[in-house]
């Protein structure tokens, strides 16, 4: 894992030298905890920084034969963790967890040996010796490192944001903005009656209005929403596990809406009217606030239920789900759009199936406004991966624009994940880089300075325009 | 882009310059205009030939930024609209317009220099000189110069033909023949009953029938088939979303023909039973008349309705759908088998996630009567590009017969389109090449002679045998 | 086809030569005929060895329009459709069955020539001199000469398996021991009433009990079961359209049974209620017993209704079907799991479109109880073949570990289709000879010695430890 790695021509690592990794990272989507960063988290070890909560390594574990208790159990210590991880590390050659590992090694502690049995603990105490004893290895420390620009998280619209107003407040001590994302998720599910008429108390508590009608809920969401957007946040994202475009008259959702907050628990018909309301609605409050509007669908979460039970959700037990959403998705998009309400869009699909589908519904609704005003997510969750990525940007390159491209994000709940931008931009140069070798793209002259410049654009510049 | 662009071996350029590029061009499908054929059009501008209704190139533009005026817009001159695709082309790059572009310079105006914003007017002046002035440089012109043996366009039932019959009046004139192809979508489009009674009506006149019951009504259809035929038609295309093959009886369908002919809107039921009566008798006449049939299924049209109100259907709103038609496929297939009336028959899926069921579709139906009786049409609108073409032609050879593959077709609305042919003979020869030189296929004795044999035959000569 | 087919690295090469064909061969899933291995079935002529049953050449032979009597028909002579096989291998040029021919005329009978017609006669009585004169060409003897350790078959409940017990009694006289596997389809194929229940009185005549009510018909099925396993069986099978997990009680599943044993065409409803309770019930059995449960999902079977009259089942008129059924799936898996029965588990798709979803699947319930618990099955059917190999390694290795993969099966009706796991075990080591030769794969050291017993564990030691 020299220099050159995952760079096969030597166009593409000029390209990605000269070009690629000097720009700054926009993350403009992830998961991490706003209170880690804005008290700047100093970290006990490499075992709560990389086995705290990645449930990637958890899976691998799992299906290596590693017992829960040397995972998730609080009876092991960080060291037996650690040491489980090790000796899964080289059953997961050819995964991506194996060349993240040790890019994040490389990169973040300077460590260039494989992490092994052989190695574990020499690795292991070397990591901890920096993380406890180097005072630049800490949450911002890292994202210093790593040249993060701005970071977006992901909260709930009940959140209070104090973290973010703590960062802004502490001004000009980080390198890193730190901006709030609108994840209003529990607004729309309304499985379980009782979980939504808590959810509703809580967002009537923060907002400071009292939730009597459904009008009354979308006020109390547009004051978080208004509080939000005062707060920095310019953002939204929904997980579905797909689009949601039933007709329905408004008076319909007032009833259901009393229905579910009063404890009924709703047809699978007024469950996806329900969801189809909120969905354009959030969508037109974003579109009035000037936001882009985020939405990651085809998820299949919690397949595990007794695992569910024990650990909680986002722990490992989801997968990729199926479904066929375009047709709702096509007349979701089409009704904002006719209605003048459809601000910039990013579309994320988990199943690898859909790639082709989403590429091209882009096209649909792309309206010479803003270039490249709807996007394709980067491989998302199992396919943030080489091949992953590569499909992704294959298949937008040949069905729409690669050059209108916003590029990567984390969407992470770790620290050390910033390498996976030099992973995702070493593959966009390696691709741009086979094809010049080919003979596919022309290389000098106005296009030499225009591939050049794309790749700038789809490694920084187009997200900073975009947001 | 020179002599040996896409052929990245020595054997890949030695098969296409000596055996592909050496074959005529058969265009089984496409949708030319008849009128420009038989008139032999002579256009304005570079901008009437190539952006005047190519809404692959449209997309690209709104993708880009580009206004709609500047695309569409009748206040545009033809200058300024090619002055913003000339902008678009450089960020076009890796998406097969960039190559199309080119290609067509190149082989039709013998221009190698690279369209940007730099060279766009020279380019434009130069074009649009050749088009002006060049006797040869008309639809027949371009057709002669391409080497098309034949081309079939695309036609209605009502369609009089006018111009198919002039141009074969004309005789030896043109070096192209040109045959109509039968598409009748709109007498199973029962969606909106009053636009379904005035097709009625417009068959009924130039059926010259009267058109009371759902028997007229086919035999109506059954007499511009045989005016079709007797036109030099000998092919039948089809549009849909999926296949229908619903259990019907003939009393249900002359009951819903009844019913939307007298202004009722018919349940979805009743939607799909109609269709499948109607697929199944258009089957059936195209056995007795010996025809091939074609089926285009999958795509989502008309995403965009501000934009269908305002341009209409085929200007660049349309999307790869989803969709599980396997069952109804085979069911349909099988009726016309069990019952003696299968003809040749030709499958296209748009979502590449259903190459590998049609591949094998294929092979159900297969008789032995006919090589390659039934054939998986090459990659369509949004797949009809390299690696579009590479996964159809692997998944044909990994589950089927390449060797008995009918091969290229425009399916293009443009006079300049036919570079395509080139493009798809060059991958299939960079396909041989390469396995070739990787030792998976022999080419020595008798297999150099089959695969040799095998790469006329895709160009050329298994469509001139097919049809 | 020389000693290093489809190995492209000197890596390749060597990991090949080195470790994979060391190995011996654990075929755990086929379709062989117990009596002919039990028989030591001396085959009459190469056209019976394959052609008597191989419908992926029949499919061939169809669509390279040669007519049925040369196929299947019984007025051929073995040499007339050997001839006819000979003349169509030219066509199959990139298909699997070009190279599966040549590899195995070149491993079983030493033939190096290419298979055509004008070598047709001279290898037809080189092979059938060999089939007829040589002591080692027998059933048994072509397992010997491919070192196959074990053998599983596919047998149904009712079967008597004489065989394996004729076979078993021999003792040491075979270097290959045959096991029996479970396939109990027909007990859940409540399709057609009569058949079910002429099934059902199978069951009780060969159980030797009285089946009055559906516990009677579970405990006949548990007293083959038993039987199974104390004739060696570890292992079941089963063949499906989709996952079925329908919510259902007991009193209905009783109801259902009585009704359809009865006579009663079921609705579909009650249907899928059914099969949901018989693939519980089954792998509940399974876990007691300690077995492996399969399931081949997503054929879509006998699709020419004329040839199924005509051929029978398994003749060359299947394909590749559609569904969602991760839903099921995931349900199906999460109640085992959760009370406590989930038993090792190998998961088969057809269509590669799934394949993204199944990898993720297994992840969901490994426990960490036995590394790989929960397998995601080889390439199938129309997938087993180079890139669906790939694919699948390929996506496993990105969403799971391939270092734990318990490798090829057969699933094979032929003698001569050892080849496939020389096919396969050069593919693997072909994939990992790139990834090492392009810097993706560390290969020294520790790694080093994990990558070439990682060849060695998917060639045999992961498939040894797993059953």
């Amino acid at each position: 894992m020299d220099n050159n790695f995952l760079l096969q021509t030597q166009t593409a690592q000029e390209l990605y030298h000269n070009h690629a990794a000097q720009q700054p990272i926009i993350d403009y989507h992830c998961h991490l905890d706003p209170k880690m960063v804005a008290e700047n988290h100093r970290f006990r070890s490499i075992t709560e920084l990389w086995l705290g909560g990645d449930h990637y390594k958890w899976r691998a574990m799992r299906t290596n034969g590693v017992p829960e208790s040397l995972i998730t159990g609080p009876e092991s210590s960080d060291w037996e963790k650690f040491e489980a991880w090790a000796a899964t590390v080289p059953y997961t050659l050819r995964n991506p967890l194996y060349h993240w590992t040790h890019l994040e090694l490389k990169t973040a502690f300077g460590i260039e040996k494989r992490l092994n049995p052989e190695t574990a603990r020499e690795i292991y105490d070397a990591c901890n010796d920096r993380l406890q004893n180097d005072p630049d290895f800490t949450a911002c420390g890292l994202m210093h490192h790593y040249n993060v620009e701005v970071v977006c998280t992901t909260d709930d619209p009940v959140d209070d944001l104090r973290y973010h107003r703590q960062m802004s407040a502490s001004g000009a001590k980080f390198s890193t903005r730190m901006r709030p994302a609108w994840r209003p998720d529990k607004a729309m599910a309304v499985e379980d009656p009782a979980v939504f008429r808590s959810y509703v108390d809580k967002l009537a508590e923060v907002a400071e209005v009292e939730i009597h009608t459904f009008a009354d809920f979308i006020d109390a969401l547009q004051k978080r929403h208004d509080f939000f957007h005062d707060n920095g946040c310019r953002l939204s994202d929904h997980g579905m596990n797909e689009f949601y475009a039933e007709p329905y008259t408004e008076e319909e959702i007032a009833h259901i809406y009393i229905n579910v907050y009063g404890g009924s628990h709703l047809s699978d018909e007024d469950i996806r009217k329900f969801k189809s309301a909120m969905l354009y609605i959030f969508a037109v409050q974003d579109y009035a606030s000037g936001w882009v509007q985020q939405y990651h669908y085809g998820a299949q979460r919690n397949n595990n239920s007794r695992m569910m039970a024990l650990l909680g959700p986002d722990t490992g037990f989801d997968s990729i789900g199926q479904c066929h959403t375009a047709s709702a998705m096509a007349r979701f998009l089409d009704r904002l759009d006719r209605e003048g309400h459809l601000t910039k869009t990013i579309l994320y699909n988990l199943n690898p199936a859909d790639n082709e589908m989403v590429a091209t519904m882009l096209g649909n609704f792309q309206d010479g406004s803003v270039a490249g005003k709807i996007q394709w997510g980067s491989g998302w969750w199992f396919l943030d991966q080489k091949d992953g990525m590569e499909r992704q940007m294959n298949a937008l390159s040949l069905l729409g624009l690669l050059s209108r491209f916003v590029g990567m994000l984390t969407d992470s709940r770790s620290f050390l994940s910033y390498p996976r931008h030099e992973y995702f931009r070493r593959t966009l140069c390696n691709l741009l880089g086979n094809d010049i070798e080919q003979g596919l793209i022309p290389f000098s002259g106005y296009e030499e300075k225009r591939v050049r410049q794309m790749v700038e654009d789809i490694s920084y510049y187009n997200a900073k325009r975009y947001f």
